[in-house]
């Protein structure tokens, strides 16, 4: 989509900032994965990390075995308030999803963000996904539309 | 993903209803589509019709030129509240989009659901997609995951 360069503005502070703000705020977002060569969308819990995000799955999920397949997902997070539903931010993450080992440190940390798991994050069907942001469309409402790299995910 | 018909639940009339209902009250939703043969996710306003949906897309956005080259996308609809967000009923309907004639009724109705849409929904660059469903994911909450049929989106 090389020809899409001039639906962009260039990115500037305020960009990054609500880039940063969308992903420290991620409690659950929409994650894309290939089925069967489709597209398949589903609701995943996330932990916001230092310019990625964790996510906890489980094998019953179809997105599981998805990712383990394919590892290139996309991720959507921001949540419309009221009114019309494309004036709210929200921002695409392209991502490479890497299954992580759940220590009790990452454990945890998952926990800190998202308590309720507790009841289930020690199952042995329940795994900690890894998920690196490597291309970030951001958009911040109407004529606002960004692309982001990575860096720009971590503050400083 | 024949080997997971025992992670579903029979279809009931609870199932249904619960369908129909996050159906009739999608006012957005999450698009999977493919852009260069992997997922990526989008917000798209929705107006729910009677088993299917209708959205308005913009030629600025990158789901439109996806789903002209490939029309089968995904849609995720029903929002979290409070609490765990993995908890909170949601849909994934498996699509098949086609452009349709903007017509002053087909229009109508949409504004009737996104009222604020009127501000652009008359520029050239703006279309009206209908999704109809092909197959449905139905995740009520932990344990409770459906199979539904399209027809199991139209009550009576």
């Amino acid at each position: 989509m090389s020809d899409q360069k001039d639906k962009f503005r260039e990115t500037d502070d305020e960009a990054r900032a609500l880039a940063c703000r969308l992903l420290s705020e991620a409690r659950y977002g929409a994650l894309g994965v290939l089925v069967d060569d489709a597209p398949f969308v589903t609701r995943v819990a996330l932990q916001p990390g230092d310019g990625h995000l964790v996510t906890l799955v489980s094998d019953l999920a179809p997105h599981t075995d998805a990712l383990r397949e394919s590892p290139d997902a996309s991720l959507m997070i921001g949540n419309p308030g009221r009114g019309d539903p494309l004036a709210h931010p929200r921002m695409t993450l392209q991502v490479s999803a890497r299954f992580i080992e759940k220590t009790p440190e990452a454990a945890r940390t998952y926990l800190a963000t998202q308590p309720k798991a507790q009841l289930y994050i020690g199952f042995a069907d329940f795994h900690l996904v890894r998920l690196d942001p490597a291309e970030i469309w951001l958009n911040g409402g109407f004529g606002k539309a960004y692309r982001l790299a990575p860096g720009d995910l971590r503050p400083g």
